[in-house]
This record gives C-alpha cells, sequence and structure tokens, in this order.
C-alpha cells in the first residue's frame, strides 16, 4: 500500500505479451481487448519485482509475557508458479515472543511482500516462518495458509481444489501451543 | 468432459509465450518452470477453442407442466476479456417450459461451454440466457450469476470483490416468477 | 413398509442382468460378485412394480378450517428414466383443504409410492399434484422437489447437479399462498 | 478430464444391456427409453474401462519442509460392488512428504481415477493410500473418506446412510498429526 | 404448572392398563415394568381431564397501539386422536390487538391448556386461533404450528415426518399483516 | 422393511386396547377414534414381536485394513419400558475390523431390529455394542445414541430432554480411537 | 451513562427492602445477604427515577436524503410492570429523514432513557415511536423490539417466552418501507 | 411440576412487598399495579420454599454398563442471593454409573429443585454434583452450567455477561471422560 | 492502492499533534510515544488529501443488457466528522446500465475514494448514489451501507452500534429492483 | 457506569486539539465541526484518566469449590498506544479459585477500567491476568483477547486485521485445564 504500484514494466515484456494478445484477440472488440497487453504485462511485473520494504517495526517487550499471540486469516493472493494463475487465500500467523514482538500492521505487510512473487503453497509457508523467525528470534512460530488455485482449473475443473499447508518451529511444534494455533485456524 | 482437452496448441502462441515466460522466469528453479510456456499457451487455447458440441437434447412434454425448473449453483470458470485471468463462480439456470424440456445434463455442460472463453460477466450472463432461450424456446428464462475475479486482484487488492448478475425474460421477469427464481439463487 | 418387499423376480430379468454382470464382472473377487445380479434385478423388479396400496385414508373437517397445511421435506427416492440409475431428494407437499384432509402418514406413503418407478423430475413432480388433487379434492394444492440424480455423474461429473421443480394449483397458484408454501421449502 | 470419455462400448455387453431394457420398459414412452441401453452400458464400460493415465507429476523439495500438506473435500464417486449403482462424496488427503511433492492437480485426479470401477469403501480407502504411498514415498499418508450409498435406498429407505472411512500411516498415524488431519476433515 | 398434576386416576381406566401391560410385558424385568400401569393410565388421564384454568388477564390498551405482538416458538405436546401417541412442537401466536392485550404469560398457559387432549394438528390450531378470537376479540390473529408427530413412526418410519399448519384471520389475513407474521416464523 | 408389518395381532391385546380406548374416547368424534384400538395394539405388538431377521452378512477382508469405520446418525427410534411411549433419536456405530467387514446396509437393519422393544436408552446402547462384537468380533466398537424420550413429556414438560450414552470396547476405549469416533458423533 | 447512576436511594424504600429482605434471608450466609436491602433498593430507585437527560443532538440535512436509516439490534433492559422483574432485549430503529437526522450515539440512549422503568412491552415500543417523532419529525418511523421476560419463570416455566412488537408510522406503515425495516430485524 | 404452586404466602413478607409497591407505583396506572405485591411475594416465596420432593427413583443396572450418561441443556432458573433477581440458563449433567442409574426425568427435576433458591452459580454447581453422588454413587459425576445474570444489569450494563461453571469428580475429572463430557457441553 | 500513501504533512498540522501528544504522554514508555505524533498526523492528512483519481473506465454495451449488476460488500473505512475517529463496514453498490457499464474495479475503488475524508455516514451514502450516477448514467441505482462507528464507544460503550443506511434511485427506487437489490444485502 | 464520565477536561489539552481540527475542518460544515475539539480531548481524557474504583467485592468460599470459572466474551474497548486509534473486541477471563471468588460483576468492570488507556493487545493481556491474581490468589488464571484494531486501517487497509492473544498461569497453564478454557474461548 505504500508503494506505487505503477513501477516501469520492461520494454521486453511488453512487446511478448502484445504478441500474445494479438494471437489471441483476433475478431474480438477492441474495446476490451486495447489495454490488455499493459494489464498482462503489469500483473507479472508486480510478481517479479523485488520488495525493498525494511521497516519491520519491533518491540522490546516491558512485562513478562511469554503468550501465543496471533494474527488470524490474513487475506492475500500470490502465483502458481507452473502457470503463472493467481491462487487466493488466508494465511494465519502464531509465534511465542521471546525478547521482541513485531508490530501489528508488519504481520499482514511481511505476508502480502512475500506472496508477491511466483510460488508452490508448501515452499511459501516455510519461507513466512523462516522470515518471521529472523526478524523477531521468538521461542516459536506457526504458520498456516488455506488457498484455492485458480491454475487448477483447466486439470480438474471447477470446483477449484483448496491446499492446507501448516508450518511449526520451536514451541510450536510441541503438543500443546500446537493444539492452540490450530484451534484458531479452524 | 466428452472432448480431447489437448487440442493443438497453434505453434506462434507457444513461441509468444515461451518470450513472455523468458522474461520473468530468470533466476528462478527450472524443474518448476520447463513446462510454464506450454501449460500458459494450452490455458489460452482452451479459452479461444470454438465449441463444437451439438447435442442439446431436449424432450416433448407430456403432461400438461407449467412449473419453473431451476439447476441451481452450477460452478464454472471463466476469464476476463481485459487481463486474461481467471474468473470463477457459480450459476443459476431457471425455465418455465412450454413444449420443450431440456435435459439435466445439458444445461451445466452449456453454462461450462459458453463460459469457455473471454467475457465481461455482464455479456456472459445476457449470452447464457439467449442461448436457451433459442434451445427451448420457453414461456420464460432467468440466469443468475455469482463469481470472483481474480483479475480484480492488483487494483482493489484481496479480499477479491465479488460480482452478482441477473437476466430474465419471459414469464420470468414477472413479479412471482422472479421472486421464485431469486428465492432459490439466495 | 407395509408390503413385502420380496416379490417375485421376472426370471427372464433375472437371466438379463446375470448376463451383464458375466461381462464387467470377470476377475472380480467373487465374495462380493456372487449375488450381484439378484440385487440388481430386484432393484429393477421394485421399480416396475405397481403400486396396489390403496387406504389413503381422508378426513371430513369438522371446524372451519381453510388454512394451508404442509409436509415438509420428505425424503424419497426414485430413479431416472433415461440411465435406470436413482435420484435422491426431499419432496414438500402443501394444501387448502375443502371439504377433506387427507391422513398425515399419506402425504410420505404417496410420495414415496409414486416415486418408485422410472421418472423426469419434472414429470414426477405434476403427477404427485395430479394424485393430491383427486384424493382430496382440495382447494389448492402445492408440490416442491429438490434431488440430486446420480445419472448426472457421468456426463456432468462431480459434484452432482441439484434440480427444483414445483407444481402449484388453485389458490395455491396464487401470489400469497404460493409465496407462504414457498417461504417453508427453503 | 483429459481422456476420451467414449471409449468403445464392447458389443455384448451393449446386447445385454438391451435385454434389460427391453424387459422393463414395455409401454414406457419411447422418446425417454430408446438411448437408455447405451446410457447404461457406457456406464458400465466406464467403470471396467482400466486407467491408463501416468503423468503423476512429483517435485523435489528445496526447502526444508516437514508440514503436513492437505487437500479437503474432493468431490468423487464411485460404484458399490454389490449392486453396480453409484455412491457419491468427498476424500480428504493429506501428507508429509519426505523428499518429494506431488503436484497439486494430481491428487484430486488420482483420487477420481482409482475411485472410478467397483469398490467397497473400506477397501477404496486403503487402495488410495497405498498408492500415495507409492508414488511420493512420504513420512506419513493419511486419507479420509465420507460418502452416501445409493445402493442401501432398498435395504434401508431413505434417508441414504452414509459411511465413514479414515486410512493413516506413518506419521499421520501418531497423535498430533492424526489430530492435525482430523481436525480439517470436520 | 399451576394445577396438581395429580388428579386422581379413574379405576376402571387403571385396570385395562392393568391388563394391557400384562399382555405385553411377559418375561420383561419386573423393576422397570411394575408401575407402568399407573404411568400410563396417569398419561391417558392427564389428556382427559377437563382444564378448569380460567384466569385469561387481559388489560385495557392506554396509548394508541395497534402493532402485530407475536409471542414466538412457544413449546408444547399434544396426543394423536388416531394413535393416542404424541406430537411435539412449537407454535407461534400473534394478534393486532383492537381494545385489549392479553397478559404474555397467559398466551403460552392457552397454547398448553388446549394442547393438552387429543387432537388432529389442523383442529388444534384453528381451536386455537378461535378461542383467542373469544379472549382478546383482536382486529385480527394468526397461529403457527409445526410438530412432529411420533405416531408416523410405525407408518412412515424415521425420520418422523413434520407438519406445519396455520390459521389466519382478520388483518392477519391480508398480505402485509400475513408476511410480517410468517416472517417470524421462519 | 423387508418383514411384513402386519404380524397379527393377539387377540387378547386388541380387547384390552379396546377397553382402554372405550374409557377415554367418549363423547369424542367417531371418524377418528373407531381404529384407534386396532392402532393402539399394532403398536404394542409391533414393540413385543421377536426379531426373526438373520442375514447380517459378512465379508472377509481382502486388503490390510485397520481403519476405523463410522456410520453415522442412523434415524432409529424405540420405546420407553417405563410409560410404552415412543423415543426416538439417531444412532452412531464405530468399529476397527480385525478379519470381518459388516455389509454397510447390515448396521442401520441392526440398529433398528434391536431397537424396536421396549428398552432404557442405557441398556439399548450397550446391547448394539455387544451384539455388534459377536457378528463382526473386531479390535474395537464404538455405540453413540442421542434421543428424546416424549415419555418424559409429563414429567419433565416440553422442551423434551434429551439424552446422550455412549458404549466404547477394545480399541475405541483407547484416547486417540475414542477421539476420533466421538469427533465424527459432534 | 453520563448521569451518576448512584443517585439517593429513598428512606422509606430502603426500610422496606430491609423488611422483605428480613423475612426471607433468615438463616442463610450473611457475607452474601449483607447489602442485599441496599442492592434491590438501587435497582429499584433505578427504575423509578426521572430521566432528566435533554440533549438530543439533531442536524439539518445538506444533501437531498430520503433513505431509510437504521440502527439496529440495540441492547436495553427494563422492568415489568407486573411483576417488578427484568425483561432484557434488543431493540431496532428505522426512519424516514424529513428536515433533520437524529445524532447516532442519541438513539441507543433514547431507547435506555425510555426503557429505564416499569414496562409493558407493547407500551414500550409505542412510546419510543412516539419520541422518535417528537424529536425528528420523519417522514417515517419504525420500532421493533425483541425481549424475553424473566417475570415469567414462575407462571410458564423455562424456557422464557420471547415476545415480539412492533410500531410503524408514516411512510414505514407502508409495504416497501415496512418490508425493508423488517427485512434488517430478521 | 407435580407441586401445587400456590402454597401460601406468609402474611408478612406479602405486607412487606405492599409496601414496597405503595412506594415505587405512585402515579403508575392502576390495572398493572393492583397485583403486584401478590406477584413479588409469591416470586419470593416461591425461591424460599422448602422443597419436599422425595421420589429420586433409581434402578439397579443389569448388563455390564461403565458408560457416560449425559442429558444435556436443562433448562433452569434460579435467583442471585445479592440481588434477589433471577439468572437464568442451560445446565448439563453426567454420571458414570456404578451400580445405579437415575430415572431419566429425575434428572431435570433435581436440577429445578435444587436450582429454586437463592444462589450463587458456583455454589450451584457443587450442590448439584454433591448431591448426585448421593443419589446414585456413581463412578464419576459432571455438572456444567452456564447461565446470564440479570442482577448484572445495573452495574455492568446490557448485554448481560454469561458465566460459565463446570464441577467434575472421580472419573470425570480425569482427561478423556472429561473431554468427552465438556465436547457435549459446547 | 495506486496513489503514493505518503503525501507530505502540513508541518503546522505536525506540530499541533506533537502538543496534543505531549499533554497525554508524559510518563508513557517512550518506545511506544516517539512516532505516534507523526502516525496520528498522517491518519488527518490522509482523511484530508483531495483525490485526484480520474480513470473510471466504463464501456458501451454491446449487447441487449437490462440486468441489475452487483458489487456486494465491499470493505472500506471512514472517519466520523464529528469525533475524527474511524468508522468501518461494508458498502453493497448496484445498477441497472443503460448505455454503459463501469469497469469492476472501479466499483470498490470509487467506494474508497469517496470514503476517505470526514463524513456521516447518511451523507457518505447518498454522495456514493450521485457518483455513481453522474458517471455511467444508469436506469437505476442503489447503495447500501452497514457500519460500526468507534466514536460511538464513548457516548454509548461497547458494543458499537451498527448503522445501516440505504440510497435508492430510478428503477431501484420501484419494487421488484429494490427487492432484488436487498436481498443480496441481507 | 458508575463514575461521572464528564471529568474536567485539561485546559491545555482542549486548547491543541482547537488547533488541531481547525487545520483540518476548513471549509467543512460548521454544524459537524463546532464541538470535535470537545468531543476529541473528552475522548482523550477519558483514556488518560486514572481509575479510582476500589470496590472489587471478593467471597470466602462456603462450599469444596475448585472448579475453573469461567466469564466469557466481555465487549470492552481500548486505544492503540501507538496511533491514539480506538481497539475494541472480546476478552475472555477463567480462573480456579483457591480460597475466593470475585463477585460476577467485577470481572467484566476489571476488565474495562483496566482497558481504558492507550495499550499494545499483549500488555493489556498480560496486566489483566496480574490484577486478577493479585485480587483473587487463585489457583490458576486465563485471560484471552480478540480484539480488532482500527489503528490499522491506514497501513493495512480494510479488512481490518484482528488479533489474538492468550495469557495463562497457575493450574491453568497445564493441558486440561488449558484445553477447558481455551475450549470455551472457540
Amino acid at each position: 500500500m505504500r508503494t506505487t504500484l505503477y513501477s516501469e514494466i520492461p520494454a521486453e515484456l511488453r512487446t511478448h505479451c502484445d504478441h500474445v494478445v494479438g494471437e489471441i484477440a483476433q475478431g474480438l472488440p477492441i474495446q476490451h481487448w486495447q489495454k490488455t497487453p499493459d494489464r498482462f504485462a503489469r500483473y507479472l511485473t508486480h510478481l517479479t519485482r523485488c520488495s525493498d520494504y525494511d521497516r519491520w517495526t519491533t518491540f522490546v517487550r516491558e512485562t513478562e509475557v511469554r503468550q501465543l499471540v496471533v494474527v488470524p486469516a490474513i487475506d492475500f493472493w500470490s502465483a502458481c508458479s507452473h502457470h503463472m494463475l493467481p491462487f487466493v487465500g488466508k494465511c494465519w500467523v502464531g509465534y511465542v515472543p521471546d525478547e521482541k514482538f513485531l508490530g501489528l500492521s508488519k504481520i499482514p505487510l511481511l505476508i502480502r511482500e512475500i506472496a508477491r512473487g511466483f510460488w508452490m503453497q508448501e515452499d511459501l509457508t516455510s519461507t513466512i516462518s523462516s522470515r518471521l523467525k529472523e526478524l523477531v528470534k521468538p521461542s516459536g512460530v506457526a504458520v498456516h495458509i488455506r488457498a484455492t488455485h485458480t491454475c487448477q482449473l483447466l486439470d480438474v475443473g471447477p470446483p477449484i481444489p483448496e491446499m492446507i499447508t501448516t508450518e511449526l518451529h520451536g514451541l510450536c511444534l510441541h503438543g500443546p501451543a500446537k493444539e492452540e494455533f490450530l484451534g484458531w485456524c479452524r
């Protein structure tokens, strides 16, 4: 939200998109297709652009807090690295802080920054988990994702299959904290 | 379901897709990207291929039937004519038969055949409605679509906006039949 | 429930079923297939057997009653006249009595007796409606059916399409009684 | 979806189906029954046809991932080996990958390929589980099926009984992973 | 609630119940059957006892009130006049007061007093409606009953059929008030 | 469903029921009460009739299956041994097969056969459990019943109390299988 | 919320409450009953105290607005004028403004101020409606209340009956606005 | 239900209630307040009257039963010992029988008899638990109460706070039986 | 989303915010309050900044479409012009196109652009409606908003009151289209 | 509720708020903005005012009670210490009493008193927990908060992220009591 979305579209990419659209849009109404190469190139550019956001504010804890902190059901979207088509879902994040908290707004921002790109959901889940470990060095961390993959429509047909992945570390790998976290994911 | 999905992919289109992928997949793991140009070209080919299905079986009614027949919540998918990205939803179809019935299986097949292509949802809805009028010449016809458009992610962000469109004709345009039909759509 | 289900299976039918099973069960485990011809022939016999139930008890009304009487969501099953495969659903029946009531138990029995057989759902709905008119000569009658058709699996695939049909007569054809009846069907 | 459904119907089977229909369709309206032998023979052929699909794409994992991957509520249908009638339901699949992932689309395809045939649900569940073990050699695997069996209508009557079966292996047999998996099945 | 439930059981009835139980309880464990004749006779006595409750307090309205007053979902039970077995359900009562209100507690009491007895549901509904008209002489009155009839188990089997009856008079017979009342019944 | 329901009503019982009805139906409308003695005697006869059904088909397992098999929410009815009045509910059955499976249809049939009779719910639950152990000699068995008892109306009033009973044996007595089974009962 | 709740309790009332408690609390544990007379007198004082709140801020409309404004499901409590016991519920308020709006916060405050006192629900509903008419002179006004009355426990027993009352005026008395308003109340 | 509710109201209490009402009902409409002293005195008398019900029928078990028996969600009401105002809720009771069962109807009756009186919810819960232990000497017992306290309206305001209390003993104190019981309470 | 959020904060406003925070943050932990003046000034700047977005793409219709187009439940936020505190809710937009469609993404963008600012909800609703009329000159337009206003916490307390406003014009003012639109808002 | 809300607003704060409003309200309609500086200053004063409530009534337990006492879903609001904007949510409190109970009304009052102020949710949760430990010295204590933070709108956009925090001590830190408490929070 805080970045100018219209970063420059690489000229080469723009040209190739033009060619693709040229192949498929023959005879289709011009008012709809005129800007399609731009739109599709912008979509791809957005997905491949490097993230340069770096203000992942953390706080030092002031009281004796060792509770599980959960930010549930964060809407995000990504794209499938096999088909270049979107997948859309929700992400649950939990961590048991040790010395540091992450500012509340940073958690959805982190998810969205990482998700922007081409991913298999299994790798996206573990990458988010690793990044959280670096940022707050928590006693435990848990990431849960449920998403529907539009790339599956062609192979499997509607309704689109959903996929559920869950990555757990530290205290969150153990029984009670795992149960507590998964309880909020259901 | 009854057609071979792997119709031939046009060579030109395949080449252009190769170029697009070439631009964006540099440095990304080869095991995931190797077949991406094929997959994306297949996706586009599927959407532009002409439908040649023509067995829209109808039956002559044998008893005095003038009831509203509804096939609710048919899963379908289509692609946005502005972004070439999928939109996914459900379609409700209703008609008041006059002389002919359409075989039950033909209704979902018809929706899926027409939806395959590039569409604005408003036009898709009225096109399904027109096609049903041609096929069964009913006393009334009603088509209702609710879909989420992944093409909107970039402009509006998650959660993806949903869109609701409804096309009504003949007896279904009038109060009671309209109410009856919309009652099943909620 | 009050008839002996095991009416005699016609010998011819039994033989033909044996042949069908013979074609498809080669190499399959004998403990499962031994009785299959009997079971399938029994299924078909049940569907073609004439109903001889005739105790459709009615009562003469004793007070001034012109209310809508509804028996909702009666479980029933039938078979598709095009594929010989089951369809399964629920039936809602309503009527505005004039001089006579039908005993409560008779309404589910009537639905199940008529549904046993091979039907298109559109015709089943209007046949139930007609039969009720003969039996209680009501001021109005309404029949609503929602069913899923397993015969559609092959053509359309899972999830199985549902079909909704509604037949209305007399007072139930008019706005208020129609709305009242459909209100209980939702 | 990617196979031509209209494989050839064996002539013998077609003839026997003709005889069966000849027995039961006497006096019934010709417009509905004309193609019934074809349709029923096609249904049986579909169920007995050998699957020759063999592109069960897997990927080698690139990061340290040992999460439980779940694909929930896959719609499928099969047929009962005792009555030749359809049963319809949903299948949940989970596995803890070791070295390999199975492509997301392959999981619903695998369920549907295996389910096509004549089965007892208990055997179908363990067969899917075994096939997954062969394909991805996971650290754990879990398969859960809930289905309604139309073959039970004649014996038990509506509403049709549902059946729940669950097969668990490796890490998924143990408390925490079992609980996690079953938690997504409820 | 305000009457002594244990009114005297007629000696004759007690004797006949003894004989009935004598026939069916042979060989069954004495600790359960010893008091059964008493219990069943008490059940029947309760149902045939004349109601003598007569404090149906009403109030004269003090402000200009012509609203619809509704007391929803009152639990009640009754017994079927054909099988002597219980039916159990909920009753919705509405009225548009003219000069008088009925005390709130009187409405559930009235339903329960009238329902105690042997009834067809259709007659119970119109009798409650008539009694309300006598008591408050309202501008409109509406009574809606939904009940399940255990007497139907033997004839129809589980699940027990539900029955819906609705009696409307005066202003409540007209569109808007009817819709308003039925809206609260759903 | 496969037995003629109209077994002969013992003459003595019929006579006693006639006397009971004679006591309570004085002055009540003849069209409703004429057949009541027959209906009530039939009800009692049905409950005391010995079950002679004996085709509890089992199958020898062919693959390595040690999963929990569950048939959920089977509708049944029974009668209370203290008041002779119906109680109505649902039964969940689970077992871990050892060598044998019970045919799916046999499970609801078994519940209904046993439930027909006069029971305390606690005893009904353990009797079903014991019968299953005899039939399939499973590694574990679990039976769960939830029912509402109309016999409680007179003592407790509406709403009727519900009762929950659960009988567990073998592997199903242990933590994980118990949890798995109860998870499907909620 | 903006008034000091602890207005002075009249000495006489305090004394009488002391006597009432003296009668019933004999032998009961002193730690619970010591302050009961104070608490009960405070409860009664609160209910009889005159409201002196008078800042019912309104705004003159600046644009052409003739929409229905609704504040739904406001929690309130009151006491029954027949038993002095609490009744508790929710109130829906709607109005079609003419020249003036009422500040949003004033609507819940108004409901709570009026409800504090002893009321029959029918009169409370129409009094709120009248007060709104005075304050904003709207083109239409609608008030809807659903409440449960603890005063009914003794007479009717649990579950406590709920009561629904609705007062409509001006444009809100007509079909479309009435339907719109009631639609938000369900 | 089986006791005459109108036990004699102590004259002293009646007089004091008269005085309380005299203080607060000045100027209020006489038709509503005339019987208020009687009604309020009756309410208090009901709460302080000693229970003399003593027919807590138990049965000796005949089969090997050690299941958890649960009677869920029993509606009850009580009054707060600090404010004399009602609190209303539901109670769940469970026990593992040893030698004796308690008759089903006795459980709701026991709850209601004990709850009649002035209570803190914490003490009510443990008192019900203790009384059950005396009556059936079970291997385990569990009592769970959820109630809303109208006495809290004045201090906390709407919505009324709910309170949850749970008392567990014997086998029900241990993990599995505790989980099983609490599972039915949710 | 497409604008740089960090427009310059006016220096004066920044200074005044500094003073406000200076008054209230004395003695509070510095790590939390250091950036508060910036954050609050940014919040206010965002709300007062002029929108300069102007690409409200429309399309000329190509087929005969006169259906109701609805974009439901768009998340938005705004701030109260009386307290400067946020209110948060959802907006439903519907229109019957005449000659032009508005691009799907433009509808949520329009809502969010207009809502950014200080508003009374009543005025926000009619302003959105007017803006839509200018942009697409539709045959009918409908806007529905439900929001919770945090500014009400201090005056009314939790739970925060919700407010519902609805503005209708042209064809959407009439019965059928109004009902259709409101049906999707419930 | 029992404190005069209108404590004096510090003159300095009032002046600074005036300046802030002066900056942003230029050209906006005077009728809405006139009292805004007062309202905003009152909001800030309320949040910084010291709580002086001190009647945290406790009771000595009279019976052997060691149950978990839970007060669920208490509505509260607070403000974010980083943005000075409201956050709103629900708080669940549980404790296992040792010698003392806290009066029921005191629990919501305690939550609201503490929450009034500027907080990070993590610290608010542990502060409530500590305060409860001081007041009742329980064997265990548990505090669970779910809240939505309007301060996040600017950074993350709608829908507002929710945050879940849970603090557990003593017996409530252990498995069974933790599970029991969290079970009521879901």
